[in-house]
């Protein structure tokens, strides 16, 4: 199941090769990067269309993981083995997990979003630099139900190892798009009869209002800035509408993690309402 | 306004002793903590009761926030000029932002949060134990216009100072209680007529419906858990009910911010239709 013997030297080419993936530009030449992990790794696997290129396992990676090292053999990935002390040089985490799949780029172009009918939900990040705050959006924007994530291009690379982590696996889920400026992404989500909202806490409008109103039921994009920034003018411009989340204590703001969840679940209630109502209209005309 | 020569030495004993204040155990022995950036010390000097008894500031920290140095020592707090080498020994973080000031404690005993009727909106953290998800709930309960903050004896020290930064100032807005032994916590609340609810991802009933039937229009106490462990059965013993936020897409979890971000501003929601309610209430009897 393994390939050769234990690879001990963090200087071996196939190493080398990897560690390389930290940067960005050596990901986008070749287009893959590094998911470590037994999350991550499993959710790399389970993907239609072979996303993992090779796994390198430790020793106790791979007899904890047992069965994820056997799933990746059984598709004809390599599996290396390594030290523990490659295993740090290649997972850039304190405590690597033992499992690191190198990995090929998963993102789509974002005409492809459309292909199945008008998505109800998106997510648009603008400018969001921090890749922990990126990846944990990606992952909430995944238990929310939403359509797919577009990383506009001066948003962090979703491919960083931090916003990888930080996805959970979430990365593997739904369809991401990457680089596309957000002017442009904006302009084909509107089209596309999705309405843009701009979360923005100096925002006249507040969510709830929003809400009572019927305003979340349609098809919607989120977008979302780096929270240091807030949404300057030129971006804000860019969306149908500003809504603020309500501040009702004291608190300057919420962070961006914190303010993606309440305007994300806020609109998959809004439409789990709204498919209630339909259901519960057909079934009145059935 | 500032005391004395600028202080260049890291081991100058002022700086060592407020360099100690990093370790838990030096700031419980003398009650005191650090908070850095003009946030932190800003929200630090607002709050009645002296809460700052040292501030150090660079030369640009002093002359970026001149009115913040100026505020500190109009109140008698002494005002130390340091070398960017200092701040950088005393702030812990990669870009220090030039102001630190050494704090006094800010946590209450457990009855206080009574003190003034029962309590509406409260967060419970049970075994948290990362600093920087600490402090981003405590600064979305903050948000939320949660009443009180306790956090229970396995719990992270909110004096830690990724917790002071990630909390962004909130430390200094709300009552926190810490160190009270869980069970003591949830029963003091129970019997203060507020309904403990433990946010669990397994749990049978999800957030949405308890919200539909009126359940969260009553005073609420959240129980969080560490992200990685959820609710072992010994917390959610401690709680009324547990209730799941719906995961609707592929994740597998929310992380814990996200998750408390849904819970705290679904229940603000519920109990802000509630007061609406009573307004109408009273205009409809008048």
């Amino acid at each position: 199941m393994i390939v050769g013997s234990e690879i001990t030297s963090i200087r071996s080419a196939r190493v080398k090769a990897a560690r390389q993936l930290a940067r960005r530009s050596a990901r986008q030449r070749s287009r893959l990067f590094l998911a470590e992990g037994p999350q991550a790794v499993r959710e790399a696997l389970a993907r239609p269309g072979r996303a993992v290129t090779e796994l390198f396992v430790t020793a106790s990676g791979g007899s904890r993981y047992e069965e994820i090292a056997a799933d990746a053999a059984a598709d004809g990935v390599p599996v290396h083995a390594v030290s523990g002390e490659v295993m740090a040089e290649l997972a850039q985490t304190v405590t690597p997990q033992g499992l690191l799949a190198v990995c090929r780029f998963v993102d789509l172009p974002l005409e492809k979003i459309f292909s199945e009918g008008t998505p109800r939900l998106v997510v648009l990040l603008a400018n969001v630099r921090d890749p922990g705050n990126a990846g944990t959006v990606l992952r909430t924007a995944d238990a929310a139900g939403a359509d797919a994530v577009v990383f506009s291009d001066a948003s962090v690379d979703p491919y960083n190892g931090k916003c990888v982590r930080a996805s959970a696996g979430s990365l593997f889920h739904l369809p991401v798009v990457v680089g596309t400026p957000l002017g442009e992404a904006a302009s084909a989500l509107r089209e596309a009869g999705i309405r843009v909202l701009a979360a923005d806490g100096g925002a006249r409008r507040e969510l709830d209002e929003l809400d009572a109103a019927g305003g979340l039921r349609r098809p919607t994009a989120w977008l979302f800035g780096n929270e240091a920034w807030g949404l300057p003018s030129d971006l804000l411009v860019l969306a149908d509408e500003a809504i603020a989340v309500p501040i009702y204590g004291r608190a300057e703001s919420l962070n961006l993690s914190a303010a993606a969840a309440v305007c994300l679940y806020a609109s998959a209630r809004a439409q789990g309402a709204r498919r209630a109502a339909r259901a519960g209209d057909s079934a009145a005309a059935g």
